[in-house]
């Protein structure tokens, strides 16, 4: 096992690999930036260094500086937590050339996940569902109808040179299609200068669903049921709940047998996430975090499992001691998170925390660095928090969250516990009947206003 | 169901039936005496009532003011909680006489309950083990001897008119037993004007070990598994944990099953603790407590059952739809009583709490009515807060455990969190090898000075 863990992050993850490497029982090197010398990680790592100033590039982004840090204390593995070098295949390379363990998966399989054309081939050929489409190119309008008819409609043309929603129409039946194809083609044309497009199905009300999954390299992987990260704002998860209110235990055996079985195959090291896009009983792959993911509590709230104590574990070289049998996925889980944004115009709003209480009691979980008297630094991402809150059932899970919001104590600054309090007495989200778009429609038609 | 409920306690209980209330959805009404204006569950409760000064008999136990309380408010049931009317009969008869509901057993249980002698009376006619004895006055050295050998050495000889370990002696073999009828007979006529005495077997090393039980009064009743809570200062409890880390699943389910048996036959209504002493497999009576414990948060994380929930759902009327399978013990969970005392002197402190930060993260539970800020009257228990972790196993919970203390900040009182800190470091609680005498020992020896 290994004998000290240099911690490349900061805020809540940074908090919360301390704390699986104290259970551990494995020493600890917080590094921070000097915009967060008064972190709380900081001040629970048996040490800590100061790696530069922000922004990230000249700090938790600065690979030489780690470096040093790791030579300075004589940690012997990194976490790099989620977001920073956490997905950043070179830096895997590069501790690994001064005998550093990384904590997360082989270089290769970073590189593989990152790239998305590489990805959604890989995991083809690893028998996980992906959308359907044209393998390449669509060459004539007859080849577009056969193709369409063969996925089913609607059905999206994409220009192959696309990007930022340009050259790309939805054709919801086959009399749409000719019409379709003409304006992608003069779209991509015109904002490309290619006019070639091809064909995916068109997800119209999908839902963001993700099977989180655990490997050893040795040949043994698992999965531990799946999350739904649906509710959604510009892409970013709001909510996440596990298991997904639409999944039954036959899908959830099904596509987490699928995904632990292409992870034995890969051969995969360590947590990891295949997130899909879910509609009418289907899975389809979107990508692979190669990674620990900010919603992970959901899943150990569950199943019981430390998951950062199993990649800790499973980094150092010790074989996965967990079955799939051992994974008895009980009651119901939700994760709010809660920035230090506007609950309405989601402004950032950095600043002191001049009163801070966390919810407690049975079922309730908070994983955050805040603290009172703590400066939010503007410099960041704006997460304060995660609330995470378990019960029997979705029900009860539903009614302790509300309790616990009303709990949570945050002064100083804005935060959007006002949202998750209205969206917790919303009719949608305690009957589970929200797609992606959801909350930017609940949001967008002012639904959303008496948020506060 | 209950449309509000009076929470007639204060501290962290209070705090806990609030929880559970709102929950559940029933409106709560929160009363204080005039040093617990700013109170957390106060502030929490959607109505609050000031019933009177401190002392308690003014406020707290003043059964007028409390009922006034319910009139003013339209309160139709009232949760006791433990301590000051939680186990008063007429209290429940009154309110009874009221039309409220008392959330707790019948006005008879309570009174049989709270009465040494016919608790061991009735406890034995349902089959519940007691500690074996003389049935009555022993009359002579024969039957003595007679008696003793039935029930095996060690014995206690006790005299019947006793209480403070005056005319209390051991004989640990028959070879001491007539010296120690005589010692007893002699003190007890010394101290009680009556030299009557009886026997009874002497347990010495017993753990204190409780079984959680709740019941519908509908002839339904289920065990939730055993407490140990053999970790005591002055017979207060310090240190509980779920399940006894010597307890077999096979004594868990014929101890469990033999409460529960009895509770059937009793028609006892809510939730109740049967306490034992045991010693060399085997359960000794003790005491039934018909109220919820300060320690019950350690059954509720590893059965997942809020048993406050549960007893005001059977209060109320509804049948218990829990059986006893559905009561399935998960991993394991211990509590620390953090109070507000000196470490090693247990001198109270009360006073203002400067900075509190509780620790958080995944199997953490803190069940508190601290904040920061708060001021701790001088008037009552001085308990700050119950720390409750959980663990698939007890190494986890104790490595989760220890983690968790030395995240807990308390600061502007003293506190036994530094206690705790050396406790869970000691190897006799870590092996789990301890008895009722244990603590004191270990204070007592010195073993404990290097805390803090």
């Amino acid at each position: 096992m290994f004998r000290k863990i240099l911690i490349a992050n900061r805020g809540e993850i940074a908090l919360r690999i301390l704390r699986a490497c104290k259970e551990l029982g494995i020493a600890t090197v917080a590094v921070h930036s000097t915009a967060d010398a008064d972190a709380m990680h900081v001040r629970l790592a048996d040490e800590s260094v100061c790696i530069g100033p922000p922004p990230a590039r000249e700090s938790y982004l600065n690979i030489p500086s780690l470096l040093a840090a790791c030579e300075i204390t004589g940690a012997d593995a990194v976490h790099p937590g989620y977001g920073f070098l956490a997905e950043n295949a070179r830096f895997a390379e590069i501790l690994a050339d001064h005998n550093i363990h990384f904590i997360g998966p082989k270089a290769e399989h970073i590189r593989i996940m990152g790239d998305k054309i590489e990805a959604k081939k890989t995991a083809q050929a690893l028998g996980i569902p992906v959308v359907p489409g044209s393998d390449g190119g669509i060459h004539s309008d007859e080849e577009a109808h056969r193709v369409a008819a063969e996925i089913g409609f609607p059905v999206l043309v994409k220009a192959a040179a696309g990007g930022g929603g340009r050259g790309m129409k939805v054709a919801m039946t086959a009399d749409d299609l000719s019409q379709a194809l003409s304006t992608a083609r003069t779209e991509a044309k015109a904002a490309f200068g290619d006019d070639a497009v091809y064909l995916e199905k068109y997800l119209s009300t999908p839902r963001h669903i993700e099977v989180q999954i655990l490997g050893d390299g040795k040949g043994h992987a698992i999965h531990l049921g799946e999350r739904d990260c649906s509710l959604q704002r510009r892409h970013q998860k709001v909510w996440e709940e596990a298991p997904s209110p639409v999944i039954t235990a036959a899908q959830r055996a099904e596509i987490g047998e699928t995904c632990a079985a292409a992870m034995r195959k890969l051969g995969y090291i360590g947590v990891g996430t295949i997130e899909f896009l879910y509609e009418n009983g289907n899975f389809y792959f979107i990508e692979m975090n190669t990674r620990i993911q900010v919603e992970h509590p959901v899943t150990e709230m569950v199943t019981g499992i430390d998951l950062i104590n199993e990649q800790i574990r499973v980094a150092a070289g010790e074989p996965l001691t967990l079955t799939q049998k051992d994974v008895v996925i009980e009651g119901h889980a939700i994760e709010c998170r809660v920035n230090a944004e506007h609950p309405t115009t989601f402004r950032p709003s950095p600043g002191k925390i001049t009163h801070y209480h966390v919810p407690g009691g049975l079922g309730i979980r908070v994983d955050s660095n805040a603290y009172q008297g703590y400066v939010i630094p503007p410099t960041y991402d704006s997460l304060v928090g995660k609330l995470i809150v378990h019960g029997k059932t979705r029900d009860e899970c539903l009614r302790r969250l509300r309790r616990a919001l009303d709990e949570f104590v945050v002064d100083g600054i804005d935060t959007t516990l006002p949202l998750f309090r209205t969206l917790v007495r919303t009719r949608d989200v305690a009957e589970g009947q929200y797609d992606i778009h959801w909350l930017e429609h609940f949001l967008a038609e002012g639904e959303g206003k008496n948020v506060g």
